[in-house]
């Protein structure tokens, strides 16, 4: 069980012995579930972490119209609402379902505490979990205030060209089939969008490479 | 210098003797700023927090078109970016400026982690500030995926009856100001919004009170 947890990121560079040695002393529970079972349910207070260490779980959110809308899907060995178990609204949104035999890992939020006091490896492992799950939410939010899909694309690509330390031509860094994800779009309305900004001498894209031609009208996309 | 300290969120239900003796051993610079400093640059690389004893920041982003945009304020006793601290991106989107005369003390990312490890108040402190920003950055998320003004609406009264236990009848739970600014739309947009779902009869609000008329045109609304 311990070589499981060792995998899951809140273990993230503890060997399985001292992920046994780090666990002495913390009190947990080790449940099982079969498929189709929930095992945490919307409205519910968040305030055990629960680290998967065999099979596979869905988040599924309840519309108000009672529609299940598959929200994210997690495989061992994993963990999950990282960040709820600490905020101070700590009800999940979402029920948690098992999509196979399921085993997991239930630790209270105070023996997590003291695990994360015991070993500073952990302690980073998670306020890194909960700090990246910050950002990804935040440059989806600040995609979401563009309104069109050509100015979330400039706005994607100005970002990509700043992290490459503004070079004029650089990868597209996503297959079309993700980035259209990412943009919350369709892949036919990304090419569409990619192609007419080439027409309109915006930028060039040549396989995954992109160049910027005109970085005043790529500029006024965004606003 | 540690009673200013015991007022920031990071040491929340530490007095201020508590602080000092949390301190003794830690590492970290006390700075000083003139308003309109630029304390720290979007793009930089955040490897210590920021706390706030004396004056107020502004946090402001430079769209790609050079326009400063004003994001946040903080005043003293405060604390900043704490996300961005253990994130794995972890540059900064935003400058950070003085606004008046400011004095900041700065921790580094290790000794951090010591008083955390020192002190498992700030350690809960800590997971519950970022815990917390996710959260509220997600909710905020939620509502910008919805299209509509009258869905955003519908979506805030079917949460705030959810959260009322299933009221049907319950306070509006901020001024129209205030939700105005949270849903992204001006005040009188607000107003004839209100108007027009009590004229259709999807609700009724007197004052600041709201009863749901009709659930299943809410519900509709939020599609």
């Amino acid at each position: 069980m311990f070589d499981l947890l060792a995998k899951t990121r809140v273990f993230n560079g503890l060997a399985a012995r001292e992920v046994e040695k780090a666990m002495e002393g913390i009190h947990f529970q080790l449940r099982s579930y079969h498929n189709d079972d929930i095992i945490a349910y919307a409205g519910e207070a968040y305030d055990h972490l629960l680290l998967l260490i065999e099979g596979s779980v869905r988040g599924e959110i309840s519309k108000f119209d009672g529609q299940q809308v598959v929200v994210s899907e997690i495989h061992a060995p994993g963990s999950f609402a990282e960040a709820f178990l600490y905020a101070s609204k700590n009800k999940l949104k979402i029920n948690v379902k098992a999509t196979s035999e399921v085993r997991l890992l239930s630790i209270g939020k105070e023996y997590l505490n003291r695990l994360m006091h015991k070993d500073i490896r952990i302690l980073e492992n998670y306020l890194n979990i909960i700090s990246n799950r910050f950002v990804i939410v935040t440059e989806k939010l600040n995609f979401m205030m563009i309104k069109t899909v050509k100015g979330r694309l400039a706005y994607y690509m100005l970002n990509r060209q700043e992290v490459l330390n503004g070079a004029e031509q650089f990868p597209l860094g996503r297959t079309h089939q993700e980035l259209a994800v990412f943009l919350g779009i369709t892949r036919p309305a990304l090419t569409r969008n990619l192609l007419e900004m080439k027409e309109e001498g915006i930028i060039d894209i040549d396989r995954k490479r992109v160049t910027i031609r005109n970085r005043d009208m790529l500029n006024r996309l965004v606003q």
